[in-house]
């Protein structure tokens, strides 16, 4: 059998980064920079005010002082003279700084009456003015090539003036659900048939990956039906098959896609749920069979999708974060698997408390949509007792 | 001056929670239900397989025994007999257990030859069998009211099936940022005039929150653009605006909505960056004035808009989650107002270390977008050493 790193390492090695494409800024929100956003002004462009006030001299900068007001400069309005001995000029924040003048005396140090003012108080040379270039000078990265773009980036590339970004092409992920007995809700359902749930939620699930969705017509478990299922993938990034295990999907899947050029490995996986999985490549385009069990489906999905869909959006992948909790029940030791244990959640001042639920049945899906967390046991784990910390993955926290 | 506490009660005590739309499921994630999802159907419907094997009575699972395979029942094709004594039918996951059996043998504890199978061991009765209604039956909820929907949720409402789901409208918050000296990326910069960061930076916020954003065009600092402005808002969830502090937007805001029905209050907040705050009702309609300055802004809207949005939403308003990190630098003392500064941070084993950027200068975008965590620092912390512990909020944790 073969751990989940070393599956997840094989999956990840044969995956590449989808090509860029150019979108407009304001939809640039969690797609990844494909090349670097280079700021096409500088910021401040000129010495503006860091406040409401009046622009004057440092040398009449006196307590007591007498200045006389020679014009007004709201934002985007500059004064267009000069601030000569003795006078001063109304400024605001964002405002910029006259020429002539060195320094920003702030309102409150001010009483004004008529067009004089009274300072009340002395400044020093370049108080409240924000220098030229202080926040960003033409041609400084403002977002590197390869991030993930958030809302600060987004305000960021907007400042520097970018109404365009190129960003690498969302993955498109086709999802091909296998199986006589599943039918989509609202759908007739057969005799023995289940409602299939695989499907739309990988589809949600990679769609918080970051990914694109392709939800293919359900294929039922015959070589036509799958052939027709891969052939409609045709473009995706990779295509995600679930289920047909029942019937023996290995043998269904292979010869019904060799003639396609597809190279196919079946692993036997040491964990818990989701021991079979299937990995290889249609032609160019990447495959990945999940088990048919919603449960299994979802944490394979978890542990070799998540990665997979974020390598190739053009992010270097990861396994999903560990954080710990205190367990707040005890746990049996562990066997030879990797174990991913349903569990419930809370907080406890800055702690998190965990309590794995008690039936663990892949067969259970409420039980897998209530967990808020999973508890990573290492094979051969020992017994754990009630305090004892262990590694956790929060799904909430990942939108999953 | 107001706590940021009481200043967000206020905002979060003046909402009210969106109506309700009926979706189709696959749309379904990251919306909040508004009225629970309760099964249509019973989980598993019969009692079914849960591995691949052979259907037999309990009373012949003797180890070297020798049955009849009377039968094959894939899933989705149930065998329509019954199992009588020595017989035995041909199952796989998720196949329906026939009549007159009350066991499952797994295939690797038999050995096949022709249409007889020999049992290698024995078998209890009941045993790899999924009982009808293990995971749910007809009318358990399966998804409750007010509950934020993610990929599981949807696997669950969908083996429930349900094609539709009735969740509440996504929260449309109109962004009106205000200012002669502000122009859209890639337009003309007046002269001493800058480019707009903040109505986009504020649009991807409220998408990753879960709200709509609708950006209006940029309303410069008079009466009629900010009248046309609050105009176009009408409809929406609730109305934010940015900026126009530089010219006393209190005194044009105030007076060209007051015909609009507007009631406002202006706070200043005890909290830095970001201390100037509107709040007020233009008729049905929330309004939240922002500051200009693009990082007070993001900060403004990380402590009240965020949970604002929250709330419009149908979920528990919070303020953002406090997390623990150790210092990598020494803080000096902090004042009266509550302070969040930005910083780096990293994972050393399970805990977090932060280090705050040296410049804190609130006109600074890039070290905002380069923050991975503010550390929050309430009024009159005492200095910090290095290896004091602080609470952080994770920017990167929230997509913001």
């Amino acid at each position: 059998m073969l751990s989940v790193d070393e599956a997840r390492a094989k999956i990840l090695g044969a995956l590449k980064v989808t090509p860029p494409e150019t979108i407009a800024l304001a939809n640039a929100y969690g797609r990844v920079t494909a090349v670097p956003v280079l700021a096409r002004l500088t910021q401040p462009p000129s010495d503006i005010s860091a406040m409401d006030g009046y622009a004057i001299r440092a040398v009449d900068a006196e307590a007591g002082a007498v200045l006389k007001v020679i014009g007004s400069a709201p934002a985007g309005h500059p004064f267009n003279g000069q601030v000569g001995a003795g006078e001063a000029v109304r400024l605001f924040t964002g405002s910029v700084i006259p020429r002539g003048a060195d320094t920003v005396i702030i309102q409150e140090n001010v009483t004004a009456s008529g067009s004089t003012i009274h300072l009340t108080e002395a400044a020093g040379i370049m108080k409240n003015i924000r220098a030229a270039g202080q926040d960003f000078a033409v041609g400084d990265v403002l977002v590197p090539a390869g991030k993930l773009v958030n809302a600060r980036d987004i305000g960021l590339a907007a400042a520097g003036n970018h109404p365009w970004v190129t960003v690498h092409q969302r993955p498109r992920i086709a999802i091909l659900a296998t199986g006589d007995e599943i039918s989509l809700p609202g759908e007739a359902i057969s005799d023995g048939g289940i409602v299939s749930s695989n499907a739309h939620m990988l589809a949600a699930f990679i769609m918080a990956c970051g990914g694109e969705p392709v939800v293919l017509p359900i294929a039922g478990d015959n070589i036509a039906a799958i052939v027709e299922g891969a052939d409609a993938a045709r473009g995706a990034d990779m295509l995600v098959t679930t289920g047909g295990a029942s019937v023996g999907d290995h043998d269904l899947v292979q010869p019904a896609l060799q003639a396609r050029g597809l190279t196919l490995d079946f692993w036997k996986i040491a964990m818990r749920p989701g021991k079979p999985l299937m990995f290889g490549n249609l032609g160019t385009m990447p495959m990945l069979g999940l088990p048919g069990n919603p449960v299994s489906a979802y944490v394979c999905a978890l542990l070799f999708l998540r990665p997979a869909i974020t390598e190739l959006s053009g992010l270097p992948a990861e396994a999903p974060v560990l954080e710990t909790a205190r367990l707040d029940s005890a746990m049996k030791p562990n066997d030879q698997r990797e174990d991913y244990v349903r569990a419930n959640l809370r907080r406890d001042g800055y702690e998190w408390v965990v309590t794995p639920f008690g039936k663990q049945d892949s067969g259970m899906l409420r039980t897998l949509a209530n967990a808020e967390a999973l508890i990573k046991r290492p094979p051969h784990d020992p017994g754990k007792k009630i305090g004892d910390i262990v590694e956790i993955i929060r799904l909430g926290a990942m939108g999953l």
